[in-house]
């Protein structure tokens, strides 16, 4: 990457604004809240593992933004900008526990000055932004022992670099290979409405000189009936308790795909990306997105204007249907509700 | 419809210009041959019946435009016309099935004349038309039978008026179940790279009053998954003598997921679209399309230029996804390949 695609400098959160890619790159600065509440509303920024980075500088804007003395104002002042922040997008988790990360800061009643708890705001963003950074890597090395050599690997999407602070979760894996020598190629889905798969995953795969070539989410069946796809590797946008993975709509789709055909089906994530709080994937909220998203592209329309439509931006795809989970605990196998637990409690341990 | 997709006016062809639609709705006027296979080529014209009459028409074209009194250099004029026409798609085998059959025509020596031999092929080339009108209203009515009160159907591509002379295949299913007054909703899969569903089967339903919603094709499994399709209805461009069916690209991958979440899938299509000449699928030609249909969407681009693209215009759906066929014979059930033969020896003792 040219930069990271979530970064914080000069007392601003600078972000490349993906709906311009892969036409133009574009560094957004937020020097507001609402601006960074609009850039993750409008996807300018995406990808759980970011907007959980966005998040965390949001508090930290906040902070920084807070001019008076009283400690007890100031930790109003920051527990309703991570309220408002909360409201951006409802699905990926890592936005609320960054938030969460975030609030046990500004909770934190050993911190008894506006500058101490504004260093400390500081420190532990900056602990979210380096610990993505660090996951990512670790994740990479685990899950590129899964790519097959000389394989064809299906991905949808972007959880690439631009989903994250600058490495990536399921492209991250592929990262990992290449740097391991490992020879594959890649065949990048789509990915209707917003065309993420299309725009960014395909323009980071072959910055990185990775073999790609772009399908319509619809070719992807085509391509496993012929043999022609070895594995699947996603990211995930939440994680239940017992394996069940919301991610970008039509992942569920490839795992049903997957499972018929015979090929392996992964998902890429870091712990931060697992909600512990509920069981099952049931209970994931989905976002249903704007009509328009469908009707058209980029403000091309290609249908009536006055027909329904059904746009949610994820799906959920059961836990039966994933062969294994990648973290930075390593590739978690099923039974996922025990494995799970186990991998992230030694996870927890060592840092 | 306003006008039939395809007709014989004034000695020229007359098409709606299905590229253009739902934005315009333009008629375009072949009055050469090169003009019509352009037409098929760009997807103006489309669908397999609509091809087929398309096909039989391009004869009837060149054989009025032949000035000449030798019967023999007609023929082999007409022969000329036929092997161009042949070249234009290479999936949809209604195209040659109407070519076939204008070739007994152009071959039958009993034909002694050129003005005898030109009426010969006007009389074949508008039965051709007569037939499609008249099948498809009989798959209609056997295939009403199959809409589930109060269901919801999937459908993909446009199987319908727009795709046949005036009424559909798989379309034509549903209006026949609205004209009996059974209620029921459609979703709509936006069928990417070139969007007839989104463009063309939206417009139709809207346009015959029929509860429509619009999906991109990633989001069938989610909604499957819900419980949310009660029957998934296709049409088809090829089917083979065992029943494999080759129809737009993404059939096949709505055949998997259905099979997976125990919806019925029924593919309509006449006698012209089977190819008893292949005993399976593996037989069929598929066409692969440019690039830029990929790359793009309605000439916005949205993936780098340089990208490698897989764009197959169709895949094969294997028999054993396949609950039923609707026909002009009536509803085939398996084992498709005995059954096929039989429902085809009958249909043609009775006309």
């Amino acid at each position: 990457m040219i930069q990271p695609t979530i970064s914080w400098r000069n007392n601003t959160i600078k972000l490349i604004d993906q709906t311009k890619l892969p036409d133009r790159y574009v560094v957004l600065s937020c020097r507001d809240l609402k601006t960074l509440w609009q850039a993750i509303k409008t996807l300018k920024v995406r990808g759980a593992p970011a907007i959980g980075v966005a998040a965390a500088f949001g508090v930290l804007l906040a902070a920084k933004k807070y001019k008076g003395n009283d400690i007890t104002s100031l930790r109003r002042h920051l527990l309703m900008a991570s309220k408002y922040i909360g409201t951006s997008r409802p699905t990926a988790v890592n936005l609320f526990n960054a938030l969460n990360d975030m609030k046990h800061i500004i909770n934190d009643r050993s911190l008894t000055s506006v500058s101490i708890l504004q260093k400390a705001i500081e420190k532990k963003a900056k602990e979210i932004y380096e610990t993505d950074r660090r996951v990512c890597r670790m994740m990479g090395d685990f899950g590129a022992k899964l790519v097959p050599s000389n394989g064809k690997i299906m991905t949808v999407c972007n959880a690439g670099a631009l989903a994250t602070v600058d490495y990536g979760t399921a492209l991250g894996v592929m990262y990992s290979a290449k740097k391991k020598g490992k020879k594959f190629k890649v065949y990048s889905c789509e990915t209707r409405p917003l065309l993420q798969g299309a725009r960014l995953t395909t323009w980071e795969l072959l910055r990185a000189k990775i073999d790609t070539t772009l399908i319509c989410d619809n070719m992807a069946a085509s391509l496993m009936g012929k043999g022609e796809v070895d594995a699947i590797i996603t990211g995930a946008d939440r994680i239940a308790s017992n394996g069940d993975t919301a991610n970008k709509i039509g992942t569920y789709n490839l795992a049903v795909l997957a499972k018929h055909h015979g090929v392996p089906f992964y998902v890429a994530a870091p712990f931060s990306t697992f909600d512990f709080a509920i069981k099952s994937g049931k209970q994931i909220p989905i976002e249903q997105r704007s009509k328009d998203e469908v009707l058209g592209f980029r403000n091309v329309k290609s249908a009536p204007a006055n027909v329904k439509v059904y746009n949610p931006a994820f799906d959920v795809t059961d836990h039966r249907l994933i062969t294994a989970i990648i973290t930075e605990g390593g590739v978690i196998t099923p039974p996922f509700a025990a494995n799970i637990k186990k991998a992230y409690a030694r996870s927890q341990k060592k840092s």
